[in-house]
């Protein structure tokens, strides 16, 4: 084999000036200019920039090499809306309805019925095993390629019922700016949800920037099969894994094996996961996002149904959790 | 805010030809000499190098974009030794034989007496319950970061029963070759492995270059729980996910959530993994590492009690996947 080219020394020193540019004057100018626009001028916005700063300045006290650079961010609440409930719920009343002339007792049977006659209160009456019941009938049954077409058609035109707006438009702007930053910083991003992980993942890539691969979440049993000759994957009418609350991180442990430095949740399902994070050796750093705004998106925290958060308001200050306030934090909540 | 500097028109093209340098050209160069060194020049290296060239190569008829490059390696057997038996069963006869002293019923008492007299034929003998007591024994009843500590000792210090390496130095360098020249063409590697998971990850990083949340395993239960007030994560003494057989395709959906086009295996464990991948759209490349080599390794396949190859060799021509011949295909096995 022929031995490697040598570089004329000219060409080297380009290289060098080019590399300068690129990895420390280019960076520098973009950050001061752009970092957090949605993100009002507040203590909320310079505690992120002041932790980010901290533990990705090399040779600092707090540095954190990047390969421990995981971010894990709740879904329902902290990255997008969940009023008046979680958009997962949205998808099984619709489903009900949609599958409805398949099944003609529906019309007479709870909690379909309940949910065909749209009364939602009733449906809330069954309790869990209700709820259970018609998350089954509506996740379960189909193959994980069959549930992932579902899903994905009915984000394409399922409306929020108060903006009317797509469920994928009610992403929070400051949030997603903050995954763009951490991820500018060499962190890993994941999500961290009670949601149903099949339910999240054919959206997170183009709402938030997170692969399927970083998305963890409830699960039902799959089962492998055969059909004729053809491998699938069938989705059973069992839970697996309810990622919530104490699950979280064990989730976390299951799919990441690390601790992540960095939390972001709205409610008391996240409390676990930022007790979690922040007992590390790294000190991870945790926030809350507080739903202070009933103008521009909802106000709600300790007496909530959905995303009710008490225990953990009332352990951030002692916990040194930033509690964000959404009306006076966010200059905007949502994508114009 | 000031508007972003303008670089003078010489910087810009000074940037171009560096860019092009580093992008274009010395990447070819790279690769004409150095791929899969420890690889003989048969047919095996040729079909691994036209895939990723095809895959990889824009505007061709088989391009797939790097969102979608997943690589998945089974472990034992694929990526480093599984003979005499799996190194994990050398860690639960090791730790056994550590704990007895604290367990003096054990010396009289079944599995664990034919594991201190080292009567390996009498520990099979118990079959399926004996082998879950002993890992049960000896993986559960500590917290994660406990476990972590005891596998990272526990490989700092045991050595191969026939060659007295460590067990890290078990890995077979081809594959790490291989492993290296996908993720230089862009692809995420995974290991899917019928092992536990937690016995895995504190070694992957340093031995194939795979961080903890690209290894995907076997487990058992954890519990969240407080420990004054500190949280930790409890292992418990009870299965919960095993990733072998029709497992693997499971777990590769849970975990990963969407389908690889690349799948590396060496027995009828990886059968359904392999059947999973070559089914997608994609066409995924699929290869069986066949241990022909009985002086540099070990020789074994259709009736070995440690990865036995059977079904995966019979289905491997009609499928088209592609049986690597360890001694005819491999330069050298281990790293020097």
């Amino acid at each position: 084999m022929k031995s490697p080219p040598r570089y004329p020394q000219a060409v080297n020193g380009i290289l060098s000036v080019a590399l300068l540019i690129l990895t420390v004057i280019l960076p520098s100018f973009t950050l001061a200019q752009d970092v957090l626009p949605s993100w009002n001028d507040t203590a909320a916005k310079s505690r992120i920039i002041d932790f980010v700063t901290k533990t990705t300045t090399e040779g600092g006290e707090g540095y954190v090499p990047p390969d421990e650079r995981i971010a894990v961010f709740d879904n329902d609440g902290t990255l997008w809306s969940e009023q008046p409930y979680y958009f997962q719920l949205g998808f099984v009343l619709d489903r009900v309805k949609k599958l409805a002339p398949q099944h003609p007792e529906w019309q007479e049977k709870e909690p379909f019925k309940s949910v065909l006659a749209n009364d939602l209160a009733n449906v809330a009456a069954g309790g869990e095993r209700a709820l259970v019941e018609l998350v089954m009938t509506t996740h379960a049954g189909m193959t994980t390629d069959e549930f992932n077409k579902i899903v994905t058609d009915w984000f394409a035109s399922a409306k929020h019922p108060k903006t009317g707006r797509p469920f994928t438009d009610m992403t929070f702007l400051p949030m997603r700016e903050l995954l763009d930053y951490l991820r500018a910083h060499d962190f890993r991003t994941y999500i961290v949800s009670g949601g149903g992980v099949e339910f999240m993942r054919p959206i997170t890539e183009k709402a938030y920037g997170i692969p399927p691969e970083q998305v963890i979440g409830s699960t039902i049993v799959t089962e492998y099969a055969l059909v004729g000759d053809v491998p699938v994957l069938r989705r059973l009418p069992e839970l697996d894994f309810v990622d919530d609350g104490p699950g979280k991180p064990v989730g976390i442990n299951q799919f990441i094996g690390q601790r992540p430095i960095f939390v972001a949740g709205n409610s008391d399902g996240d409390y676990e996961m930022l007790r979690w994070v922040t007992a590390g050796k790294q000190h991870g750093f945790a926030m809350l996002v507080h739903h202070t705004d009933g103008e521009r998106e909802y106000a709600y925290d300790r007496n909530s149904s959905f995303g009710k958060l008490d225990k953990a308001l009332n352990d951030a200050e002692r916990r040194n959790w930033l509690v964000v306030d959404m009306k006076a934090d966010w200059k905007s909540v949502y994508p114009k």
